[in-house]
């Protein structure tokens, strides 16, 4: 058992130092491929059972497609692809397809993620991430722009939405929630792998600091709105989720992000279990998935830490299905806003 | 910079594998100078100004002693030599008083704690532990039992107890408190270390179930009393505080012990804040060492991680000055028994 142990720590993955700067910030990567969906010159076709959604339980950047796709009523429309939370031990950051038969994903008859990105860019160098939109016709990640992509589901696929699907990302709305969206993706979403990534103290600190002042003024802003934008869970919504479910499991105790936990705020707490208590949001969350993957599998969990393999047994998160009462801010039966 | 880390990373630090079973349990050595204070025969004499206590404020079970020292008024009496939180990069588990002027304890001229251990035992092959008493004049460790050692503060060392000093050891509780702290040690104060140094899922589980167990238990007890027994502090308060204090900044993530935090039991968590007002306890405890300690310098720690030296910011531990309203549970105006 030494000697393996000893083989794998030769092909150790070598840490993200190409997304750290000089201060020892962490500073992610760019997408590559952020060819809109549409019906114009150069855009991608919008083709029932065209597309294959590569994603991991773990990732919340995955996750929000795979809310929105679910909320929407798109799973018949583009299929899933699901790859393992625990990262291969290769000697680069990947993603593997071990949960399926014969650790073979069965549309695309790929075992790594990176060989679907090296298939659709020769020259790719940067870290093979999901969620991947992969063009199973054409066998190549068309779209991996987590950012943008809950976004064309939500408008340019509306033709292929369920009936009655809800109104994610309202016309009217649309300039606001693009503005918090940021806002969230830089403090909260990504300011969690800020902290976690951290290599310097006052890196680490800044982003700690700017999380929980974001985290503050989201708890005051839901004291009165029942959701982000008042009465209707919106694209916003989805996306401050995928962080939320994440801390108190991954997030606190992972990536050091532990001045308070979300069941230490009375508002978001009572949020996230609305929340998770809705469709679409808790039966796509894998709690066991998020432990295995922040704890035993990230980058910055040593190969001493792994190799022991030992998995918190807590949070006690038996509380996500409780009464929430937060029905008390609305003014609408419905949570969605009907088209 | 990489040069030096290579350096230490041969020299790093062996990990305490003689203190780990076939199952992947922990399983703590036990104390090698276990000579009783007394005046019989063979026992060490109670004498001021002859020894001298070493502790480090990181440690639970050097920091009992401390507070009972602090609550007894023996601090004239037996005078304090204090580790520095962050563990000396040496080839060996040890202390260092680098704290002090040169990095060399004033009474003893010592810079590791192995030093004086060495000197104690030329065999010693242990982990050189605190707390240590070392008789100053013999330039030795005589008694390192941290177990007992609280007790022999309480009774032996009464001729030197402050005017007023509390009973911390009732003659009449004695076998009731020794019993306690008997159940305290295993699952609680060196639970959390079964938790934190397993080397199989199971070992961790056990230890998981059996501390929060036994929390679960101690959180009833103390719904009805102020203190483990009763209306007075006794020896196992101080023994259960030492780890309790510690829990929520340093046990909850670093060694997984993560059900719950403490401020999530409301009576333990107005027990703690109870005792960490009380003097003796609060201005004894040192989060920051307690904190550097454990998540930068402890054994399961790894050199990868503690390259980025990063200390995690939070937890945010301001409630513990917080009223807590215990007192409604005692028919006393005093926490102390008096002799």
């Amino acid at each position: 058992m030494q000697q393996s142990e000893q083989q794998n720590n030769n092909l150790k993955a070598p840490k993200a130092f190409a997304e750290i700067t000089t201060d020892g910030s962490f500073k992610r990567q760019t997408n590559r491929f952020t060819t809109p969906f549409g019906s114009k010159e150069g855009e991608l076709p919008v083709e029932a059972g065209r597309y294959r959604l590569l994603w991991s339980a773990v990732c919340p950047w995955a996750h929000r497609s795979v809310i929105v796709r679910r909320i929407l009523g798109l799973e018949k429309v583009i299929s899933l692809g699901t790859a393992s939370p625990m990262r291969p031990k290769l000697p680069h950051v990947d993603w593997e397809f071990s949960l399926d038969e014969n650790g073979v994903d069965p549309v695309l008859g790929i075992r790594y993620m990176s060989e679907i990105y090296k298939k659709s860019d020769s020259d790719y160098s940067g870290r093979p991430t999901v969620p991947a939109l992969v063009d199973i016709k054409e066998q190549k990640v068309v779209n991996n722009d987590y950012f943008k992509l809950t976004n064309y589901l939500e408008t340019v696929w509306a033709p292929f939405h369920k009936e009655n699907a809800p109104d994610l990302y309202p016309e009217r709305l649309r300039d606001e929630i693009d503005d918090l969206n940021d806002v969230i993706f830089h403090d909260v979403n990504n300011g969690v792998y800020k902290c976690g990534f951290a290599q310097s103290q006052e890196a680490y600190e800044k982003a700690y600091d700017t999380l929980f002042a974001r985290l503050d003024e989201l708890e005051d802003r839901l004291s009165t709105n029942r959701f982000l934008f008042g009465d209707y869970i919106t694209d916003s919504d989805v996306r401050l989720y995928a962080t939320l479910i994440r801390f108190d499991a991954a997030y606190y105790s992972a990536f050091k992000a532990n001045r308070n936990r979300i069941v230490d705020f009375p508002n978001l707490w009572g949020y996230l279990r609305d929340l998770y208590q809705t469709p679409g949001f808790g039966d796509t969350t894998d709690f066991h998935a998020i432990k295995v993957h922040y704890h035993l599998s990230n980058h910055i969990a040593s190969d001493d830490q792994k190799s022991f393999h030992i998995l918190p047994k807590g949070p006690d998160l038996s509380g996500l299905t409780s009464e929430h009462h937060r029905e008390r801010l609305s003014n609408r039966a419905e949570k969605f806003l009907k088209k």
